[in-house]
């Protein structure tokens, strides 16, 4: 843990997991479309260098909040969705959605 | 803007904003203690660098999220609350908190 005293805040322990705006990117592209492929995220974040992609999905996996599926075995291809942990994190996101809605705009 | 492709998303917005840790948790801090000086939030968030602490504090000024005030005037001493737009994020930090407490666990 890289800042073990703040290990005691929930809030500070779920940013430890998803405090990363590539992080909750990735999340978003799930909740929005469903299960992606890796190529699918790598062309929805445009700007997202693919060993950052790997590395986050990689991460996203080993907490248990995505799960990697192979939906064809040959050849094998595989994609990404959200686990029950994952789909938990919704409040979250459709909070920060609805903040963005009201309080930011689109610029040009 | 860093990521113009992402412009059209809310949340993509919110995360331009808001989407680094520190300044997570420095709402946080904002949302359970009230008013803060410098150096309550130097306190709190061991580990952050004095000029991370005092960018991401002038960002959010910036932004409009939070405000400076003087609290006393001789000597000049000063305060940062929460604005009202930054009251708005309180659904988003406690939808974070939420998952924490279900699916994060203290370690040690």
């Amino acid at each position: 843990m890289e800042y073990q005293n703040q290990n005691h805040c929930p809030v500070a322990r779920t940013l430890d997991i998803i405090g990363e705006r590539w992080t909750l990117l990735i999340l978003r592209d799930m909740f929005l479309f469903g299960p992606r492929k890796f190529q699918d995220l790598q062309d929805s974040l445009q700007g997202i260098a693919p060993n950052t992609l790997s590395t986050r999905i990689k991460t996203l996996e080993a907490k248990g909040i995505i799960e990697r599926r192979l939906y064809t075995e040959h050849p094998p291809r595989a994609e990404y969705r959200l686990t029950r942990k994952g789909l938990a994190l919704a409040p979250a996101l459709k909070a920060l959605k609805a903040w963005g809605d009201k309080y930011t705009a689109e610029s040009g």
